[in-house]
C-alpha cells in the first residue's frame, strides 16, 4: 500500500488547534493579528520545531517550516494555507490546509523517502481580510503594494497596530518577496465552502483556477414622466431597460457561460417616486469567470446585452468600469499531480473553479500552483457550523502527501 | 348657424387672467392661497358680477357665479374648473375651463334663450394640491374629511395660514357640502396635458372617466448568498423575481389592459452589496385604469404575475396594499351631450380616459358629470411652455356652450 499520513496525530493536531480561539457555538474566532492568531502561530512554531523543521518568519509574518533532507539551497515545494479565520468562523477554513501540509511533510520525513526537493510548509498572514486579505501571500509573491497598505479594508490604524503586535513593519512586508526560482510548485488543500462536491458525491475537487472578478456601474437613462398621463407606448422607462437586462444577463450566463456567475446586488431608480416613470436606473454589475479570455468574452456579451436592452426601450446606457481581480488559472502539472494522487488513493475527483479567493490566487502568477477542495457539509462556511467530515479531512491530507511525492518525481 | 361664443371677449379674458401671476418665462405662478390666487379670485368676482351673475363663496372658498333667469330654486347645471396653478405652471390648466364656462353662460344669457335650469359657473379651490388637491371640489361633494385636513401634502401650518388668508375655516370647509338634488349635471373643459388628441388630429376628447389608482409595496424574498461561490442554479435571487415581474407586468398591461398603465418607480435591494446575491427586492408598484372592475382585474392579474415570478425563481412575495384613488367614470348622458355638441360644431371627437386627477373626479360620484379635453401642444403641461392653440380654446368654449344647451333640453 502507498504511503499514508498518521491519522491519529493529524486529528489530534486539528482538535488542538480548534481550541485556540474556540467559541461557545463550536466555531473559532481567530482573526489575523488577534491574540488567538498569535497563540496559534506559537502553537504551529512549536509543532514544526518539534518535528525537526526549520522555522522562519518573513517580513509579512508568514511562517514557513522547511524540511531540509539535503542541501540547504535545493529547490523547494511549498505547501500550506492560513491559520487565521473570519470573526466567528469555523474550524476548517485555512487550518485544514496548514495541518495537512505539516502532517504530509512529517510523514514523508519519517518514511525515509529521498526527494530531490526540500518541502516547505507555510502559514500565510491574514488571508481572510481582517485587515487586507491575502496579505501574506501577496507579500510572498511581491504583489503587495504601499498603496494597498494605505487603504486596508480593516482600517489603517488597526493594520499598523496589528503589524506592531506581530512584530512586522510596512517596509518589511513590502520587501519579503521570494525568488520564484527557489520554488518548483505550490499546492494548497482547502474546504470547498460550497455544495458542488457534496451534491456530486465526489471526494476531491481539483481547482482549475480562481475566478477573476469584474464590476461595473451600468446606468440606463430614459426620461422621467407622469406615471399616469404618459401612455405606456411612449415611455422611456429606465427600469424597463434594467430589468430586461437582468433577465437577459441571467439567461446568457446560465446558458453560455457556465460555470461563470453574474450578480446585480444594488439598484437605484431616479427620481424615485411611486407616480414617476424612472429616468435613470443604476445597477451594480459583478461577474466572475475562470480565465481572462472567458472574462473578456463575458464582458463583451454582457455589455452588448445592456446596449440591446437600452435600445429596446429607447434608452441609453452609461458604462462605468470599477475594480477588477484577475483570474488565476492553476498550473496543469500541479493539477495532474493532484489527480494522479487521488487515483492512487482510489478517491473520485472532478475539476472545478474556485469562486472565492484563496492564497493560491496570489501565489499562482508567481509559482506553478494548484489547489484541491474537500467537501463542506451543506456548503456552510465562515460560520461556527462549518464542517468537513473526518474521512474527508484525512482524504485531503493523504492527497496532499501523494501530490508532494508526485511533484518530487 | 348655431349659437357661438363671443371670441373677442373670451380671448381678452384669457389674456387678462394670464397676467395675474405671470412669469418672465411666459407662464403663470398662481398657487392656491397665494396673493396671485387672491387677485385672480377678485378678478373673477368682478367679471361675474359685471355680467349680472350671482356670486357666492362657500366655506371652502369655492366661488360660484349663477345665472338665474327664472326662479331661484330651479335645478342647476354646474360648469367650470379651477383658477389656481402649480408653481411656475402655464396659462391654460384650469383657467381655460373657468373662462369658457363664464363665456358660455354669458353668451346664453345674451342670446335670450329660455332654459329650464339655472347655470352656475364654478372656480374650485386648490385643485392642484398646493395644500391638499381637489380641496374645493371634495368640500363641495362632501368627501373632504377632518383627517385629510390634518395631513395636507403642503403642510398643516401652511394650510391653516392659507385658509386664514382666504377667510375660510376648517369647520366651514367640512360643512359646505351641496345638496346633489340641486344639480342636474356638471361639465368641465380642460386641456389634455398629453399628446393623444394632437397625435390623432382630433379636436375634442370626451373623457370617459378619471382613472383609479392603486399602489402596493411588493417584496420578493429569497436568500442572501456569496455572489461568487453560490452557483447560479442554486440562487434564490430576489432581483431575478422583481425584474422578471417588471417585464411580465409591462407586457400584460400593454397587451391586455390598454389604455391602463403600470409603474415601478422605486426599488430597494437588500443587503445591497456588489458581491451579495440580493435576499430581498422591494418595489413600489402603481397602476391605473378607468373603472373599478378593470382595476380589480388588473390587480388580480398583476398579483398573479408576482406570484408566478416568485415561484419561477424559488422566492416568496409579500404584498402590502397602500393608498388607492377610486376610478371616477363619467355620466353617459353628459358624454352624449358633449358628443352631440361637437357634432353640431363639425368638430371631430374621440372618447378617452383621463390619467390625471381633475375636479370632475371629486364631483362625478355626487352629480352626473363628464369632462372634455382640447389638445395640448406637444403634451406639455405644468410648465411655462404649456400651450393650447387659440382655435382649440375657442372650440372648447363653443362645445361647452352647446353642451349646456343640450343638457338643458
Amino acid at each position: 500500500m502507498s504511503l499514508r499520513i498518521n491519522e491519529t496525530r493529524f486529528l489530534k493536531n486539528l482538535a488542538e488547534l480548534a481550541q485556540i480561539g474556540a467559541t461557545a457555538a463550536g466555531g473559532v474566532n481567530r482573526p489575523a493579528f488577534s491574540e488567538a492568531d498569535l497563540t496559534a502561530r506559537r502553537w504551529f512554531a512549536n509543532r514544526a520545531t518539534q518535528a525537526g523543521l526549520y522555522l522562519s518568519v518573513d517580513g509579512a509574518g508568514n511562517q514557513t517550516a522547511e524540511w531540509r533532507p539535503g542541501e540547504i539551497d535545493r529547490p523547494k515545494i511549498l505547501v500550506g494555507s492560513h491559520l487565521d479565520t473570519v470573526p466567528n468562523g469555523g474550524r476548517f477554513d485555512g487550518a485544514l490546509g496548514v495541518l495537512a501540509a505539516l502532517e504530509a511533510v512529517q510523514t514523508i520525513q519519517e518514511s525515509g523517502i529521498a526527494l530531490p526537493y526540500n518541502l516547505e510548509v507555510v502559514n500565510f498572514t491574514d488571508e481572510e481580510g481582517t485587515m487586507l486579505g491575502l496579505f501574506g501571500s501577496q507579500a510572498f509573491a511581491g504583489s503587495l503594494t504601499a498603496q494597498k497598505l494605505q487603504q486596508p479594508r480593516g482600517g489603517r490604524q488597526q493594520l499598523l497596530e496589528g503589524m506592531r503586535r506581530l512584530g512586522i513593519s510596512e517596509s518589511g512586508s513590502l520587501t519579503c518577496q521570494r525568488n520564484p526560482e527557489d520554488y518548483a510548485a505550490f499546492v494548497e488543500l482547502h474546504i470547498e465552502q460550497g455544495t458542488r462536491l457534496e451534491k456530486a458525491n465526489v471526494d476531491i475537487g481539483v481547482v482549475t483556477g480562481i475566478v477573476g472578478i469584474r464590476s461595473f456601474w451600468l446606468t440606463f437613462k430614459g426620461e422621467a414622466a407622469h406615471a399616469g398621463t404618459r401612455p405606456m407606448a411612449d415611455r422611456r422607462d429606465a427600469f424597463w431597460g434594467a430589468s430586461d437586462f437582468m433577465q437577459a444577463a441571467r439567461r446568457l450566463v446560465q446558458g453560455r457561460f457556465y460555470p461563470g456567475v453574474v450578480n446585480c446586488g444594488r439598484i437605484a431608480l431616479e427620481p424615485g417616486g411611486f407616480n414617476i416613470v424612472p429616468a435613470a436606473a443604476k445597477i451594480a454589475l459583478e461577474f466572475r469567470h475562470g480565465t481572462e479570455t472567458q472574462l473578456d468574452q463575458l464582458e463583451a456579451s454582457l455589455l452588448t446585452l445592456a446596449q440591446q436592452a437600452a435600445q429596446a426601450h429607447q434608452l441609453e446606457v452609461d458604462v462605468q468600469p470599477l475594480d477588477l481581480v484577475r483570474a488565476a488559472p492553476a498550473a496543469e502539472n500541479v493539477m495532474l499531480a493532484i489527480e494522479s494522487a487521488a487515483d492512487e488513493l482510489d478517491l473520485s475527483h472532478t475539476r472545478l473553479l474556485s469562486f472565492a479567493g484563496h492564497d493560491t490566487q496570489a501565489i499562482s502568477p508567481f509559482i506553478p500552483a494548484a489547489m484541491l477542495f474537500v467537501p463542506s457539509v451543506d456548503g456552510v462556511s465562515h460560520n461556527p457550523k462549518e464542517l468537513t467530515k473526518t474521512h474527508d479531512c484525512i482524504n485531503g491530507a493523504n492527497v496532499i502527501l501523494q501530490t508532494l511525492l508526485r511533484l518530487s518525481e
